[in-house]
């Protein structure tokens, strides 16, 4: 029922033999089709069961199997742009198995990886840096003499990434051999945002033949291909553009999620779905807790209702922040969704701060990376009462390589100006959005805590550009400072310890970005003092606190998450690897008061 | 000689007496074409005498008059972008005095800013953003129910930029006033990269009537300014375009440098100047001694000619890293200008280095901002020997606060995987250099030292990617730990001390991006650690060393300059009240000592 009827007759065949490219080419149309039809089934299954990119993996089925037929990888270099499009390259190209044997469905990441085949060029996770990763392609090839075909796969998503403008403006003058295959399912993750979605429509409408055409005047030559799921055009097509000796774009007209109707009727939710039932859609978990975002949501809709200056925006990702299509339609003209924009994003919010909003910036850490330069210019160097808030961030985070939420500390906390809040439960993490939406005086950023919500008795209610650490539990000579999620970790530290006969401190320092120096004189006569962050050590808060007592007798030891790019970690291992154990940390506590640890 | 023909009869009136905009309106075309003229005197005067951006005030002079002319700020909002282009501006809103009066000509910044002037938005300095942070108060407007006109000024070199493109993609569809004034004056910095810029020419040629034209494609209404320096044009321009209901593109043709011949005929040249001779063009200065630029361009030339895979790149201001156009014809086609756009230039590094190339990006400090997060990706996940070598980096780069050099370290070598050199002297930035560009490990940062070229004896043909720290002076009980351009400061300060009877090691580390722990674990016996580093504290390598030794009794004591957005300082001042000079430092160490201060 849930696989389209054009591919309803086509005979089984065992696309496990499927090793490499190679084992498509000179196939008839009928056995294509039949591959397809069966790769759509494995991918169903496997999706459904474990989760994952379910949309853009259904819709550029075809034009994957096409892409490989025609164009010969690796001599052709191939990048996939965000790569979360490439599970059906991944099939095609000695990675079938895990697609097809669900013991080993876990054998490959979500993303391209070099390090999981040659048909991967780049490890990639954020969007619209393919065709500039291809620009250095071709620009090496040209300069090497060579003549093979050099590929970009961007979405209609990714193109409204400014990333996506510099390369397209610059991938086009350099008049050698440039293919961009721009995969138009007319989503970006949620539905596009921008002016040049109108002009994708136009084209669409038009058959590609529309005047107008953001393609050709930045210089490309341009080919349209209006059903994007049909082999045969598709073959057609890449052999039209194969061998192109200046910049061409091939625009291809796809349904996301095609063959999996509850898929192509809900494309933003199934354009990432955990675990699903294949037939009714319904996810198989039950449903989740209350959790952070749910708490942050709750709040904006409430503020956006009482205080019409209130503007919540996002770059392409409202979902991830909980801004679901409902949430959106209470929320109304105070909502902004820039699409995937986060530079457009961030400077924003710093204009409507400065004629009187407050604007609040929902983005997942590894995405606001993208906006370092307006963070620290359009909002910090002009003093603008923004409020950024950030999900994902640390341990218990996205735990691909290319999305980890370690480094959003060490990013945004050195940059002058910015008042950088680690939230510890959900009444501070209220608190604080209350907060920093209520000031005009600082630029802020919220850390959203991850993990399960933790509830917490305290004053939260404090001017938090002014106020100094909060002591959780007064003791003497050790000292805990546990910044936001890790605060739990430190308590749990300290109850060990009093089983021990140590009394220790234990601190919620509130802020990463810079320190409480009166509460931290208060520990230079300690024996030892011991930080704990949910982001990577360095350039976080602990060394700042072990610069500030160097001249002190106190010995400080710096805890955190390592400064690497781990890929798929498992959460309890990194902190078990980090040191970040209640035992571990009693048992640094124990040493540096001269108790055997036990 | 050097003033136009076209002003020669204009009789002299006193644009002294103008205080606000208020001063210029409802006055005649002759009145206005006489302010114009006697600006432009002023202007060519206040250059030529104290240096400035010569070509774009000059060439947005006559458009600057129109806008005050015709908009009413500060009801009516105008945003400039870069804002370097905004002396006119400033003569216009209360700010004459600083162009006319030789004895307050340091009294304005060359940017605008907030703390001068209501008129002035936003202090600014990065390309691009002029779009985004007006959408921002556009918005802001619409849910205010307000009806002022909102202005973004851009010109055509900020296009190429990625937010540019967001922010225009986003503009376009608010459906309310959003009024895009882009100023061609058909260069960047340097000539303009991309293919935007065919389309540009275009529409130039046909007068603004071309099919194909970039901001219809968008969606905007579009008006074309032939003559951009002629007041009635663009008076008449305004007028139709003030209080539109929607987004729209006024484009106008101004020549850069107008007025003053050297400036219109060496228009890269006269984009920033300083001091000159109006007549000749000639610098005021003597030809500057031999500095780190022409040590890197001529260590680049030397090997882009002994080596076919080394390809330079910059992001739109190849003159200010040393490339000048003779310097690019040498280069050939191993040199790539990618136009204003940092994220291209540094992911297209990453695809060159994946396909064999060796490609070195040099950008200004202040400017690889804006590739935070292609740095992360493209490069470091992706393990691409790419070299980055950064420019007018600490205390002695620029100084306005929109362009400090304070801040790359922080924000870069808290990235994982990223190597980042800081050289002492010139013998070991060519070789740092040459090791970079030789070696496939690792993506490398060099950061050139700033000031004067110290040379220094030293063995600097190492392995940097395994060495540790160079021993630069060895002693005892006190170490120095001086990084980069600092090692000069860290000697000076050794010297007092052994006047003192204290005999310190001095420590080059070399880098940044992590610790020596051997090197540092031989200090733990030491009285005192000092660190002195070029670059703000918080993030930087002081900070980690004192986290490494954090567990030992030995004192460490961080130096560096502030964690602050400061604005046109003196660097000796700043270096003074951050505690770095000889005379501070050692009196540190002679503290540690318990010897006392003299």
């Amino acid at each position: 029922m849930y696989l389209m009827d054009r591919y309803k007759d086509t005979k089984e065949m065992d696309i496990s033999q499927i090793k490499s490219p190679t084992d498509i080419k000179g196939r008839s149309m009928e056995e294509l089709a039949q591959i397809c039809a069966d790769m759509r089934k494995a991918l169903i299954a496997k999706l459904s069961s474990v989760g994952g990119h379910v949309g853009p993996n259904l819709g550029f089925l075809e034009a994957t199997v096409a892409l490989h037929y025609v164009f010969d990888a690796p001599a052709d270099k191939i990048v996939f742009d965000v790569s979360h499009q490439s599970y059906v390259h991944k099939m095609l190209t000695g990675r079938m198995e895990a697609f097809v044997d669900p013991e080993k469905y876990n054998d490959v990441t979500g993303y391209t990886n070099p390090r999981e085949s040659e048909y991967d060029l780049f490890s990639i996770g954020h969007t619209s840096t393919s065709v500039s990763l291809a620009t250095g392609l071709a620009k090496a090839r040209d300069l090497q003499g060579l003549s093979h075909n050099v590929v970009a796969v961007i979405g209609d998503g990714s193109l409204s990434g400014g990333e996506a403008f510099e390369d397209l403006d610059f991938g086009a003058v350099a008049g050698t051999n440039f293919i961009v295959v721009v995969n138009n399912n007319q989503m970006s993750i949620a539905p596009n945002e921008g002016a040049l979605y109108h002009n994708l429509a136009l084209l669409r409408d038009t058959k590609g033949t529309a005047q107008s055409n953001y393609f050709r005047t930045l210089g490309y030559d341009y080919l349209y291909v209006d059903d994007g799921n049909d082999l045969e055009s598709l073959i057609a097509a890449f052999r039209k553009v194969r061998d192109c000796e200046g910049p061409v774009v091939m625009h291809v007209n796809t349904e996301k999620g095609m063959g999996l109707p509850v898929a192509q009727e809900h494309k933003e939710a199934f354009h990432y779905h955990a675990p699903f039932d294949p037939y009714t859609g319904a996810s198989k978990s039950a449903d989740a807790e209350l959790d952070y975002t749910d708490i942050f949501i709750r709040y904006m809709l409430s503020k956006i209702k009482a205080d019409k200056s209130v503007v919540a925006l996002t770059a392409g990702v409202p979902g991830a922040v909980g801004f679901t299509p409902d949430v959106r339609m209470e929320a109304g003209q105070q909502f902004v969704d820039v699409g995937i924009a986060e530079e457009q994003a961030v400077a924003m919010a710093s204009g409507l701060a400065k004629a009187g909003c407050r604007p609040v910036v929902a983005e997942p850490a590894t995405f606001i990376q993208r906006a370092y330069d307006q963070l620290a210019q359009d909002v910090s160097i002009n003093r603008q009462p923004v409020t950024v808030v950030t999900f994902y961030g640390g341990v218990w985070g996205m735990t691909d390589e290319t999305h980890l939420g370690f480094f959003d500390v060490p990013m945004i906390a050195n940059i002058p100006g910015i008042l950088f809040l680690m939230p510890t439960c959900a009444g501070e993490y209220i608190a604080m959005l209350d907060w920093a939406v209520g000031q005009t005086v600082t630029p802020v950023v919220i850390r959203t805590p991850s993990g399960a919500v933790v509830n917490r008795s305290g004053d939260f209610s404090v001017d938090y550009n002014t106020v100094g650490y909060e002591i959780v539990r007064e003791g003497h000579d050790v000292a805990i400072i546990a910044a936001g999620d890790f605060l739990q970790l430190g308590l749990d530290a300290a109850d060990r310890l009093v089983w021990m006969g140590i009394n220790p401190t234990v601190i919620n320092p509130r802020y990463v970005s810079g320190l409480d120096t009166s509460s931290l004189d208060k520990l230079r006569g300690y024996r030892c003092v011991i930080t704990l962050e949910d982001n990577a050590i360095d350039g976080g808060i602990g060394q700042k606190i072990a610069a500030y007592l160097g001249d002190a007798p106190v010995k400080v030891h710096v805890l955190g998450l390592p400064k690497r790019f781990v890929n798929r970690y498992d959460p309890d291992e990194l902190l078990k690897s980090s040191g970040l154990t209640p035992e571990a940390i009693a048992g640094i506590a124990l040493a540096s008061s001269g108790v055997d640890a036990v």
